[in-house]
């Protein structure tokens, strides 16, 4: 195991600590994620631990079957207690960005529906300000060209996502469209400006949302408290 | 031929006269628009007139290419001048609601993407306040039942729009839910609230768009100027 990755299991081995029994868990999707499910289903194992997982993503929910988590779709489930899941790049007020993975969508309709949310990440996701990572945009294909157009005309510096020279399409078969805004100083203003466009379904500035951040460190996991 | 169904071709025939040789149009959906379509499929084998139509559904697509309209899709133009449709509501400021056939969303890209829009109604749709008429909204369907909820909380009333003990799923896939409102106080206020809520891809509220209503009246169409 790389060093990287040994610093991603302890972060995982650290959010599962504050999964309580009981509890219906949102199991968010990335390589530190897949750590923390790995640790979740030792736990569930060791401890007959009596927890319900909804998953963001399949990947996510064959994990978390192959190793005896009792999984539900978030519509099987009134509430969900807790969320944990990673996010490509935290800014000093905690908001975030999310989406590299091209399932923020269904993140954020998870994240809302959790009374609590962590936010598992390396240290390399902290930042001052959000932006340098680009902001990814589920859009409906219908129109996008006029959309991408109009975020061009915005100076949003638009870039459609492809693989193989094929839209890269969502869970729910939408496009992603990811503005390449270098720096954001206004994030509530500009995710005010996305919500009133016509065509695109979410944006992947997730504010106000994350309560606990755990940051890999070379001494080990970090916990900030957000709000 | 009804009464009603008498007026509403009279509409329609007065709609096309505002379509021009050389224009690309976009051709909405419903009972009063296919009485255009069939008018303007008129105009164009009977003048060779050379236009475009851009439609808003599967529907009138298929009856545009049947009546010998040439029609592209949305992301083939890079303009519309002008958009004829219908509308569910409309009140004395020209606000409106549409989304009655579940195709508000595509109406919606096609005419904020259009110099003029021109709706065509019969006079049952005009009204002093929006909101007797279920506002509807184009839903997720991953999570709507939590969102469902949500409206719920918010006292909005709403109902899943079902088809035979199944949901009816618009043309990208997603569920309708409608708002049972009753009065619409303040649309702009409650078209922000909706911009706002993750899981709503977009509300049936066509705010400061329509330039001309064209409305059925027993002594023949009435034109309108809104703005």
């Amino acid at each position: 195991m790389t060093k990287q990755d040994e610093l991603k299991q302890l972060v995982g081995q650290e959010a599962v600590k504050f999964i309580k029994d009981g509890m219906i868990v949102g199991l968010g999707t990335g390589s530190t994620v897949k750590f923390m499910v790995d640790a979740l289903g030792k736990r569930v194992a060791d401890e007959q631990l009596s927890i319900v997982g909804v998953p963001t993503s399949q990947r996510t929910k064959e994990q978390a079957t192959r190793l005896g988590i009792p999984v539900k779709d978030l519509d099987e489930v009134d509430h969900i207690d807790l969320t944990i899941d990673g996010a490509d790049q935290i800014d000093k007020n905690f908001q975030g960005i999310k989406g590299g993975g091209a399932a923020h969508l269904w993140e954020k309709i998870v994240a809302i529906n959790s009374t609590k949310n962590i936010w598992i990440v390396d240290k390399t996701k902290m930042v001052d300000q959000l932006g340098s990572f680009p902001l990814p945009l589920e859009v409906i294909p219908y129109g996008s060209h006029q959309l991408f157009q109009r975020l061009a005309n915005r100076g949003f510096n638009p870039v459609f996502r492809m693989k193989d020279g094929h839209h890269v399409l969502t869970d729910s078969n939408n496009y992603i469209i990811d503005l390449h805004l270098h720096q954001i100083q206004d994030p509530q203003g500009l995710a005010f400006t996305l919500n009133q466009m016509t065509g695109i379904v979410e944006h992947g500035l997730f504010l106000n949302i994350v309560n606990t951040v755990i940051v890999g460190e070379e001494n080990g996991p970090k916990v900030l408290q957000a709000r």
